[in-house]
């Protein structure tokens, strides 16, 4: 029998579909071995993408050279630019604003054959560094009110490069499903004087079956109502409302890379997606919203029903996807 | 230079991405040929899907045998169910009911190699007034909300079955995109003693940039704000809440096949999704959500930017669209 699950954040129903129950091995997954040919984001071919923005490298290895473990740069089809004006304007009902912002692109490592679960976990770590330093330089655009923080693994999960790396998008305006979560959180903080995601951290450890792994300060879990097969969130333990490291982020790294390396084994290298969220720059140290990453495999199709309503049919029950994470030797 | 555009109805922006900028021959659109092979919903294989629940043929033919033109069977693999109880349970913070509701499939002819674009225009009134039928069976059952009938055209789009037909499921809540249609119209008719969608109509009727075409009562238009490129909506002039015969869907069935028709000359056969927006059924009368038909051909992939944000990339400005669609010979 199918069941109806609605999320407590923001209140979306998904349907967990029993009838159509899936185990991993029924996913026609498409392993996305990496073809080669000429690659902008290889080492060597730094010339070919515009200028960097930061990079990890030596002191003594120039800009725009090899050398460097990680590296920023401009994203060559931009879907908003820092320099146009905010232009605010309206017509009739309808209002629309300049596409400022940034978009750029964060390359994860010099080799072509790699993903973010095989590269050194070292790496990992300076990734997260990267996506910090990125996320701070921006917030002083003071047109910018948030950045967000995704990754698109594989074609079929809309990467149009398969060098691995990650996207940051800096946006003029809080995104809707961002507002919703800050909104409705808050509102909640408002009604217990609790964040709703440490009172869903604390109820999935008394339960432990939705509970993935954890380590000191973060901790990985199926959430109640995923979106799709094998969602899994990672969050720290104790409240954080924006993305920090607190003197370090080798946790975080450690609990990121077997969470993906998990997914890769159970699922034969799926593609995916994974975004972050934080709080929205202009209250970014609060006591209602806890920042967190949203790993997605792409197992299922968008169709209409899912267009047209905002359910979305998951043939997974999260608590087998958590067993099948927990079981999985890395 | 990029524009985000916010929908004047529930408040999402998209970014119009002009550096992006794409013609229709720029996609890269699968044709989807029908491959053809054994199929239940073919004219002949009656019996290989469960028994029917009403269908178009003569008073002479008998249920679940030939010479039926349209024919109304339950989905296989259910997404829901009639028989289960509703039972809303909690736990802790956590919220689901049973999965109750129906999950029929709409065949739109007994012919394989045939689209919505290509049957007969009767067939196409037939079908319309096929989804009525249904709509006003299901209503009867207080459990149930509201109902989503949907089109899924070619694979890519989430077709599992090639065979041309629609789908409809019954819900036990009004599901969370209607939900904010409604209200949020709900809102701007007590605002303004208008329906938002009427008032959407008579701009776009003095501005004739968007308008695809129009009969005596119905217009095709292109949305201001639209997640992919060649949305097109379909939507009664003269205020209606709800999908309604008046007497007769032949003007509906016009321009719903005129539009489609003028998709795959364009896009060359796209595979779409088509969703239809109704009131729900608790308020199904009223003066201030209006009802339509959504198309949108399935171009362009979600990635991880629009998961995270709920923000739509969308390379192509729908007054562009609007302008191909309108010069396009049918």
């Amino acid at each position: 029998m199918s069941e109806l699950r609605k999320d407590p954040i923001v209140g979306k129903w998904v349907i967990i579909s029993v009838e159509r129950g899936k185990r991993p091995t029924d996913f026609k997954v498409r392993v996305h071995a990496k073809k080669g040919g000429f690659c902008a984001f290889c080492n060597g071919n730094e010339h070919t993408t515009p200028p960097e923005i930061i990079a990890v490298r030596p002191d003594s290895s120039k800009p725009n050279t090899p050398g460097w473990s990680i590296r920023v740069v401009p994203n060559k089809f931009p879907a908003l630019r820092i320099e146009p004006q905010l232009n605010k304007t309206s017509e009739g009902l309808f209002k629309k604003m300049g596409g400022v912002g940034a978009h750029e692109v964060i390359i994860e490592s010099p080799e072509h054959n790699v993903t973010l679960s095989t590269i050194p976990l070292k790496s990992v770590e300076d990734t997260l560094w990267t996506f910090y330093r990125r996320i701070t330089d921006l917030k002083k655009d003071n047109r910018l009110k948030y950045v967000l923080i995704f990754k698109n693994e594989g074609d079929v999960a809309g990467a149009t490069l398969e060098h691995t790396h990650s996207q940051l998008i800096a946006l003029p305006i809080v995104p809707k499903l961002v507002e919703e979560e800050v909104s409705n959180s808050l509102k909640y903080y408002k009604k217990t004087g609790h964040c709703i995601f440490c009172d869903i951290i604390r109820q999935e450890k008394e339960n432990m079956v939705r509970v993935i792994s954890e380590n000191e300060h973060y901790i990985a879990l199926a959430p109640f109502a995923p979106r799709s097969p094998f969602e899994t969130w990672i969050l720290p333990k104790k409240h954080e409302s924006s993305f920090a490291p607190n003197g370090t982020f080798s946790l975080l790294a450690q609990i990121l890379q077997k969470t993906l390396k998990q997914i890769d084994r159970i699922l034969n290298l799926p593609p995916y997606n994974m975004m972050i969220h934080i709080s929205p720059f202009k209250d970014e140290l609060n006591d209602y919203y806890h920042w967190h990453i949203e790993i997605k495999p792409k197992l299922t199709k968008i169709a209409g029903f899912e267009w047209g309503s905002g359910f979305y049919i998951n043939p997974t029950p999260p608590e087998e996807a958590a067993k099948f994470m927990r079981e999985t030797d890395i």
